[in-house]
């Protein structure tokens, strides 16, 4: 950590900072410029909370050199993270496909659904139950109806599931869900968060709609920090100033985040693009630029899907795309040869 | 409502698109050009979720002529919300100054900042008991011991408090709160929002880190439409790629809402800048731009606040701006004579 | 086009709005609601200034149904555009890759990396002469001189040159130059697109660094309409909040541009993550989702590079890096079988 | 400026960085932590590149602690410039009012609004000959013609003039101009920056659709590196993801650049919002917020204006706005006592 003091600094200001700062446990390091002065911190300094010191008087500014994520940070955990899930992996060089419809809307409909995304090469079935929707007039989901309903397209094809948890009151009801979803409005709702941390599932989290890839894993680390390893983390676009798509994908996080973090990296193209032919696309950028794997909206009849239809492929298309996903994965590693 | 279809519509689906938006109560004119087929929708559209028709296959684009909201929109409600909180009144031509400390740190603490913003004019006394944080590792506030904290505060000077709400868990603990505040964090928390919604108390809605003016006022409509039409929305600048300040405070917010809705506004220059230095000159500009109050941080010791410290005005710097500002606001009404 | 009128227009200004649309070869439709009456506009809207229309005090807002851009536009010419430059073609299915230094710094190494990116694959070389910098006291490219060598590189090896055009002063020393680039801070610098425009050489206009799609087409409609129909569009990434990679690479943009236009898209990954590390995985990413070609930085010396070291690649790293985009391009096409 | 690098740096390229540094006359203090080491670096900063040190092997990142400008740096020049212009003075606790329409239409036009404008209190005129327009089929200014009629406005009136300079070619015709204008579009044209900052014309640059407070005052350092030392800042909003208003006016510029340069700041509601009736509050917010001048269109018939009408006001409108400003101006410096 770095901090900068203002021009001639007063002396028993500076001392006091330095004694508090020797007491955390820091070596602390000067160079006297001609018009600042620096002192270079040395020692552990995630516990040292930068908005105290910049507040002082005599200091101008403040700089962390070390990441303040320990948990999620690859330099302390080398080795990728690889997360079991039923008979699938997540991470460790496999391609896992989660798809499925944004909103469950009956059981026939998720169980047809469940099947045909199996048949094409998904590993797990995604769908929403519980929808954060902007407007309180929209669909806001079956809710435990539809948890009950995944279940059973769970049962016949033997999928797990990946499904959003949107407050700490709905918990009790993802007994049967797989791996917990956090959406992306709720990155930094640090109680829910805080919650996950103390379940035994996976917990993938959404990146939130302008966050920092440093905010991101600050999140992940909330939840490691309660003692749930298991996080992955998933990439659905930023908030920009163009609107012709939803949102901005980003899939520079994808190497970004390898760099940084040891936690498998999904990216869902559908939520991010918000129309359907842009998902082939980008799914295919995605895997060639390094994901683990891709949550993909399906829905059988997505003019008529009660939610999100527009980005959403017919399962045909989705055939098609899966196999293509697969094929170009397996091709990747060829490449270097 | 404006649907625009594709060039050369499959017939059977346009009659069936007619069909179904006349069920709804629409009456549909359509304009036929070179390139496109236009309908436009006439009746009431809120109900209607535009995500469903851009779904359609003979569907370019759909676009909104009315606002979403209904409850929170000044053409309905054309005259201003006044919110009684204690003796105080928010809106209708007050300005209300609600100041204290980021996070209540001690009885005596908070007890002190009270009195002494008090002295200096505010009508509100702010405080965080529970505190969202990005680090797991930082500060994350008193918690319950906090509100009591606060109560003895209200005791002691007559105040009415605000303070944020981050999770239902901790709703039975504000019995004695007089307004919620909903965080930039969570405004698009949906339970939450629902939860204030059927509270008595007046709910203060602060903008999303990346939210539209629409999008905040829905989250004003989830409140107002679960029966609470007490909302005070509350600008902290929005995330842009400019980082010398935490955040862009978007001042024009204040005339915006204004004719969009008959709801309070108040601005929050204390976490918009993040610099203590910039809270008198936005506060001011906040004023003379037509804002019903501002939030503003007040501690007495900013070098060791335990959050925040560096957006932190003293108590004595508090009382000449506050002064300043009671005066500007008096003032702004006599320049159009 | 379609014209939100305001609740009761005035009659007078209304009837005087419809005629002067009429005048203009506009059809017009109304549609009555019961807060707004809505004008649909058929005809040729490109000439139609929507600015004009929404300074009508009856006037609430006007939305464009149709694109402003007519040139550039694949509606009207559904063909993609090939563009000839020496042996190689830019578009019509084949990966340019363009590759050489951010700054020309000597005859020696730009005729160095010339030899070796040629030998890697490249098709074309590229190579700074005049140099954007946001610093006056930073280098600022050799000029005429820089030029001169880019000629002799060029000469010696026969990859034609593309290289930035920063003002009309320069143009006379361009005769040699095969493709302008127009840089990012220039893409509205409409008299330098006016002026290209009148060249007989193919342009490469980089995206601006908030530019949306639109405006970026309406750039290249400014070089389309001066009679110039040979551009090249090169996606560079935007500028967000986020600012652990220099811009947000938004290769969404390939597959929209694809859509909206017949022109070929270039991707140049070095500028958009400004990190070396980056380029191999985002370059990948690029030519997964479609793009027509890459703009790469080469440097033998990236540590003591004049401009842009870190993110440029040492000659073996692209040596690896181009076989393998050469050849994920053509298995591109063979994942659908 | 501080160099942190990778952990177990190269002992060779280590000292081979630092000897160079020591050649530049840096001072180098080093700090040896358990994960990075720091190099503090004191001396004059501004002429060191720090890319060039950022693509160094062992480098990890590189952070300023001086600013990279001096001309335009209060700290070197801590009293504030005032700037003479005609009769009138930019800067110095004035608040300068410029004013007229976006395009100047006719003689008749020009002419009619400097005298309304006058008569309101404005000091300068402004009006564009030449116009940058996305669209290369709207309306691109009256170009010489136009500067004739400014002209003329400018001998009727006394008003010193005010208009943009678009393209080097056109400074022939810039005689008679008092203030040279530079838009936003054009903020990094840096050849255009280089050629004003040969003039002995003030020249006010506005702030680029996305550029930091630094970007923008490294422009303003290119035009005082050539010389030329009267520069005006103009704030008129920046791009982000809210469109409801044309871009998002950041009032925090003001006291901002207050602090970090001794140059005037200049406020442009009017291109900022894009509204006409947000005019009146933002230019308030402004004035209160410390801003030395306003830049507001003013046009007879704004709903004929041939550019930029619907965030025009009419010259009634203005003569209402000008007093009201002039009056908070006033009192302002009466809020203290």
């Amino acid at each position: 950590m770095i901090v900068v003091l203002k021009h001639n600094p007063d002396r028993a200001q500076l001392e006091s900072l330095i004694t508090w700062l020797q007491e955390k446990g820091m070596i602390i390091h000067t160079s006297i410029g001609d018009h600042n002065m620096i002192l270079g911190l040395v020692g552990d300094t995630s516990q040292i909370d930068t908005d105290l010191i910049s507040a002082l008087d005599i200091v101008e500014s403040v700089k962390r050199v070390q990441e303040p994520y320990k948990n999620a940070n690859r330099k302390f955990h080398p080795n990728d993270t690889v997360i079991q899930v039923g008979n699938t992996q997540i991470g460790g060089g496999n391609l896992t496909i989660m798809a499925g419809p944004c909103s469950v809307e009956s059981e026939d409909q998720v169980v047809a659904i469940a099947k045909a995304v199996k048949k094409s090469g998904a590993t797990m079935l995604r769908g929403g139950a519980f929808k954060p929707r902007t407007s309180p007039y929209s669909f806001q989901g079956l809710g435990a109806q539809g948890l009950e309903f995944l279940k059973v397209a769970k049962q016949e094809t033997g999928l797990p599931i990946v499904t959003e948890l949107m407050d700490l009151s709905q918990l009790s009801l993802f007994k049967d869900v797989d791996v917990i979803q956090i959406g992306a409005r709720n990155m930094q709702n640090f109680d829910l968060l805080k919650a996950v941390g103390r379940q035994d599932k996976p917990v993938m989290i959404k990146r939130g709609m302008s966050a920092t890839y440093e905010e991101w894993l600050m999140s992940a680390e909330y939840v490691m920090a309660g003692g749930n390893p298991n996080v992955i983390l998933c990439e659905r676009g930023v908030r920009t100033f163009e609107n012709y798509t939803r949102n901005t994908l980003d899939l520079a996080a994808i190497p970004v985040l390898r760099k940084l973090t040891h936690l498998p990296i999904i990216v869902d193209p559908s939520h991010a693009t918000g129309k359907s032919w842009l998902v082939e696309p980008m799914s295919k950028g995605a895997v060639a630029s390094g994901c683990d794997g891709l949550l993909i909206e399906v829905h059988n009849d997505p003019a008529h899907a009660l939610c999100d239809g527009p980005q959403s492929l017919r399962p045909e298309a989705f055939d098609s795309l899966a196999k293509q996903l697969l094929k170009l994965h397996d091709l990747m590693s060829t490449l270097e040869d």
